[in-house]
């Protein structure tokens, strides 16, 4: 194995890399490995921008690992399969969401909770068993074990599947696992962005009534008209806010800037649940007595395990469901994070690998 | 109606109760209603001391209504029972917790959980249906509707289940509630006062595996040998702490005390819950990223519904389970709360009102 990126395995790939914590990618020549017996490789097609990936090229998590291709929305098509595979073949279409590998044998794992795999591998940015790094789907080619792998159906667009893979599993899993997806419930939404829009799309097509929670007044006609949430709670209006109290039977949370919780408990019924799925970098405020006189909790959800990813896609394609996506050529990538960073986006970008990455960009 | 305490209503009572915030206990003439067709009127024989009863008689939640006679942990002898009572006889040994009223019909209080109701009335310091002020257990009679009387096993002394009306219900319905009670279970105890030290014995009785965590080292030998705890942390050694992480199924935190949860949510398995019984006055800091990758929660839990509470006693009676008490008489008691405001106590301090407690003391 060479020790330089292009030489560490033998099939040679290109995609775009930060070299340092200044974030900002260029073209990047490095290689992805053989394809093993257990592996499926794939063109990438397109790929998602998700927020983590805009904080770990700014190492704000101070984990990365450069040179850093990001990327863990990709989607593509399969162009080998290793000897053993058993799910896919050339041409299938096919995605890879934050994870490609686990230790397959913990409670998490064998519970189908990779995600949750305390030797779980991220999809870019990470040691791989080989010891080489991960890189991720800014890039033309993929490979990964075929557990990691999801089916992408054929109803489903491409460009669309590519968010669902990490912001898509990222709110539909809580809500199942908490019980939110039972027809007829009352449930918030906190922050209108990637994954709060994806938030209520899958709420409303479970059945659910949705109210979005937001300071910005001027989200509500978006929010109703565009994403079908049922109302619409400015938080910082306390007559709004007083009227609503009680009444949630969970709230989705996806602000990761600092936010008081105490009027989101509030606006909970007995018993239920806040869900927090975005990361501040500081630790909230949290009252206590507000959770006791309801036996209330604040809880956290990340991702989803790989059968739950795929019931996931299923549903959103049985359901017409896509993200509001802009589509952008990959020389836009470095523009789409400065605009990510002030979340000027409706409300996911997705790269348009497969027609605009060129080896010689 | 007379406007005086002792003429508001026909059946004279004597008890001690605060003026004011001072929180000074003397003895005071008030008066009981006339035994309504639901109620049972019982002679008080024990009442314990609750932590909540020093922070409502020095107004420190801001809501107490003097003159204040405490006590929510009440036992004693049946002396009358209205024409529809159908539980409960003359004669019989009975008890009542922190509720005496609630409205019937909501949600919680048709699911037996007359603890999250909206509309519950207070043992004491609360307004009652007939506008009267609630007069609680530190005093030598007793009345309440029949459904908010627990009847007390005949071999549980009176004098150790005054205490379970409380502390005991605030540690057996969360252990139940968040699936603790299944044997085997590793279960973590924050805090060995009144709760905590019977949380240990609740658990026990289950069949957890218990460990104690706690800031004092010299509370060690007394954990494991006097309350049967299986293994005690410090909360500061780190390589104590770190050898449990991840470890716990639950904990129940009987902190009220400002802590930090970070270390606690550390011990928790995934998918499991920090549970606050304490209630700190200031709103704890929450580090939302160690419970997001471990799905964890922290919630809160609030004593218990009337039912449970039954339930609770029941199993405390069959498992010879008892609090560890000091019996006081009534002229000790402003002595006692000196003692409990310094955590002077192993672990609750019950007053023998049946012998101690004289109209003209």
């Amino acid at each position: 194995m060479g020790s330089f990126p292009e030489q560490q395995h033998p099939k040679e790939a290109f995609g775009w890399a930060a070299r340092d914590s200044s974030g900002y990618l260029t073209p990047f020549k490095f290689s992805r490995r053989a394809t093993g017996e257990k592996d499926v490789a794939f063109k990438v097609l397109y790929c998602g921008i998700c927020h983590s990936d805009l904080h770990t090229l700014k190492n704000e998590w101070s984990n990365s690992i450069y040179p850093l291709v990001p990327g863990h929305e990709i989607v593509g098509e399969v162009t080998e399969v290793g000897s053993k595979v058993e799910k896919f073949k050339v041409g299938d279409r096919v995605g890879v969401g934050c994870l490609v590998g686990s230790c397959r044998s913990c409670d998490n794992c064998v519970n189908n909770l990779e995600n949750y795999c305390p030797q779980m591998i991220f999809t870019y940015a990470a040691k791989y068993y080989d010891g080489s790094i991960t890189y991720g789907g800014y890039s033309n080619t993929m490979v990964a074990d075929e557990h990691f792998i999801i089916r992408i159906p054929d109803d489903l667009p491409l460009e669309a599947a590519a968010p669902l893979l990490c912001a898509g599993i990222t709110v539909y899993s809580p809500l199942k696992y908490f019980g939110l997806d039972q027809p007829g419930l009352h449930v918030g939404v906190v922050g209108l962005g990637g994954l709060g829009h994806l938030a209520v799309k899958f709420a409303k097509a479970m059945g659910a009534k949705v109210t979005v929670i937001s300071t910005s007044p001027n989200k509500k006609k978006e929010a109703i008209e565009n994403l079908g949430a049922d109302s619409f709670l400015i938080s910082s209006d306390q007559d709004q806010m007083q009227a609503a109290m009680g009444t949630m039977a969970g709230i989705i949370d996806t602000a990761s800037a600092p936010h008081s919780l105490l009027p989101l408990i509030g606006l909970l019924k007995s018993h239920s649940k806040l869900i927090l799925i975005g990361v501040p970098d500081k630790p909230l405020e949290l009252p206590v007595f507000p959770l006791i006189v309801g036996r209330k909790a604040v809880t956290a959800s990340f991702s989803g395990g790989l059968q739950e990813t795929q019931e996931m896609i299923n549903f959103a394609a049985k359901h017409d469901l896509k993200p509001d996506i802009e589509v952008i050529p990959i020389d836009y990538v470095n523009t789409a994070m400065e605009r990510l960073a002030k979340a000027d986006v409706k409300y996911r970008f997705v790269i348009d690998i497969g027609n605009t990455l060129k080896a010689t960009s």
